[in-house]
């Protein structure tokens, strides 16, 4: 076995080990500001030591490991992905990013070489936002864009982020010292499981993200009229699934012209519901994610324009409400081609695809430069136990991710 | 005011008092074989008799009064309808009908006139099916085509049918008694409120039935795979909701290009249902009613043929089950005619068209040549309280119901 062969190794076993501290016995679950939270941090807090790091929990209860460079104060490369799940997850999201970040390091410390920039790995404290309803609250407060009125936010049981944040021996009006300069920051690298089928179906280990995908969720009600099945002719009717189904075919043609733009109809409800009844209102939701915002918006515009049309056509009314609208983080051209050329040089054939998923490097990319490693996943599966990544593309991953380490030194 | 004026008066104030007998206080609700049933067909009774009729209970619960001829034994025209109801119905429904019926034949009472054929009026015990899901037992046992197997049906308590007519007073074995002979029916004549908007839109009072619809109730399954909706590219979706949407609009487009047949998706579900989840599974019905069969079969086949296409493109899968099948009950020409010329005669423009809706008349088909006039229903609502149709359309539908006995005797 060569040394990536044997850090990948580790790193599938430190997995198992990670996966082990959940607040619910025999699943995943390890939401933000538990009792879990800090078994976690303190046991990849002691892996990162054991890789040569200085470690320490932030304002925001990231764990971050230092691992210096050569000489001076240049400013530092961050590697890192989050510690924190989703209910019955699986236990290669986050996590493998932060411990890949770690096995890198581990590689350097045990050569004793140091690179002309330090390295800092952080796992990361909330990236899925299950516990408060809300996103990136590890990375955003490592960039100061915390909103305060989050910290008003609360849990199932009521408690709020505030509280929370107390409980767990930290202070919401000391949070701003988790954020970084940019002067600081030499730029984010992520390394994630891509969580969808593409690397699979290209047969290829690993890929470059080019952005992580603008989102847009409406949720569009139809109103119509509802009657008998069997008594008003067809030219009388004012059928809202119909008009629904318009919506459901306009999302799929409009994305299927776009490479880049992905739609997706999920929540369908038809009132009243009977067999033999014209349905009198339909309420869908519509989720579009794209790379780039203006393709983005305009799917999401033709999608609408075809959606009012073909209610026009059967005299029903539509109401379309933006539940969520989020921006696209592109990553930096610079580092796409630095992990494109890592890919080429560990042996395969570099690709680039969005990210349709969120993901920590969306908040970072308010800080510095961003680039994002995806690695194959298992049948595309995600959030879920069967979620996998297998070990010949973790030791892929961990040496490309050494091939970047490499090329940022002239970055 | 003019006799049938002073009818259509009556036959509204009885229709007030028939929907005061109902199951559940406040609103309409009466079911085959209740109390309820009974004191409708006491009331109903005692009504018939005030008409010069002799009246009696048959054999299935059935009440009916007959009006003989001027002489012998010659075959009598059965005017009827239902005096069952749904569950919060409208008080129109079937019992319009019924009472039409006996005001014509006390029209003909006060001023001592006889027909060259008896008539029976009949009020229906069981149309509607409500309460052992399966329709027309009324007139079905009248017909004698009542399945024997029905006996085993049972309701939401656990009572059958055999049961529920010994509670009643009546014998399942003996129900064959209330079997009538072809050679003694000359024809059946059945007014029914419309339960739609057809009338209403031509601005007509009254029309002229031409079949009633035979039906066709799929419930289809499509079977796909649920992903990520942000990182399954279009391309590798297996979306289940767009086969259903391609569905529900097949079902509009094949209907749309035919007059005499209406479709309806009005059940549709989607599994996981969640906005970020693209959809594995969608079930939904499919309600296909026509007066031609062949076209019925039709459109049913190209339904069916577009929702496999469509599924084929998405490599998904296609269950479908026929949930019911019958076919449709033509109107004799001969009374449509007679019925057209009533129209006429009575001052409106007469109309054809086929009944959307299962009525008495269709199990009736199976025993004589049935004729049907349907009167306009306000704003086409119908199950409902709101069902209504004005005391003017009534007027007009007991002159031309008078009309067409008078043309009855050359039949």
């Amino acid at each position: 076995m060569n040394s990536a062969e044997v850090l990948a190794r580790q790193v599938m076993h430190r997995i198992d080990e990670l996966s082990a501290i959940s607040e619910t016995p025999g699943i995943l679950t390890r939401r933000y500001l538990t009792a879990e939270h800090r078994r976690a941090n303190e046991l990849v807090g002691h892996w990162m030591s054991g890789a040569g790091m200085d470690t320490w929990q932030d304002a925001a209860g990231n764990i971050i490991g230092r691992y210096d460079s050569a000489q001076g104060n240049a400013p530092a490369l961050i590697i890192g992905s989050h510690l924190d799940t989703v209910v019955n997850a699986g236990k290669f999201d986050g996590m493998l990013g932060v411990l890949c970040g770690v096995a890198c390091v581990q590689a350097l410390f045990q050569t004793g070489r140091r690179l002309t920039y330090p390295i800092e790995v952080i796992g990361f404290a909330d990236e899925e936002g299950v516990r408060f309803g809300t996103t990136y609250l590890g990375s955003r407060a490592v960039t100061g864009q915390l909103d305060p009125s989050l910290f008003e936010q609360t849990d199932a049981a009521g408690i709020s982020f505030r509280q929370a944040l107390i409980d767990f021996g930290l202070e919401a009006d000391q949070i701003g010292q988790a954020a970084r300069h940019a002067d600081d920051v030499l730029a984010f690298l992520e390394l994630h499981i891509e969580q969808g089928p593409v690397l699979e179906a290209l047969g290829r280990p690993a890929g470059a993200v080019t952005a992580i995908n603008g989102q847009t969720r409406l949720s569009v009600t139809i109103t119509g009229e509802a009657g008998h099945a069997g008594t008003v002719p067809m030219g009388l009717r004012r059928d809202a699934l119909a008009v629904a189904a318009e919506g459901v075919l306009a999302v799929e043609r409009e994305c299927d012209g776009n490479d880049d733009v992905v739609g997706t109809v999920g929540i369908l409800r038809v009132t009243p519901g009977a067999i033999n009844v014209i349905p009198g209102e339909v309420t869908f939701t519509v989720d579009i994610r794209g790379k780039d915002d203006v393709d983005r918006r305009n799917v999401v515009a033709e999608v609408s324009r075809a959606v009012r049309e073909a209610a026009e056509q059967r005299n029903c009314f539509v109401q379309i409400s933006v539940l969520h609208e989020a921006v696209s983080a592109p990553c930096a051209e610079r580092m796409i081609k630095i992990i494109e050329r890592a890919i080429a040089t560990v042996g395969f054939e570099p690709c680039r695809m969005p990210s349709g998923a969120g993901h920590d490097a969306a908040a970072m990319a308010e800080l510095c430069n961003v680039g994002m490693i995806f690695l194959r996943s298992e049948r595309g599966i995600s959030h879920n136990p069967a979620e996998r990544t297998s070990e010949e593309d973790v030791t892929a991953g961990i040496n490309i991710m050494m091939k970047v380490l490499d090329e940022m030194e002239g970055y």
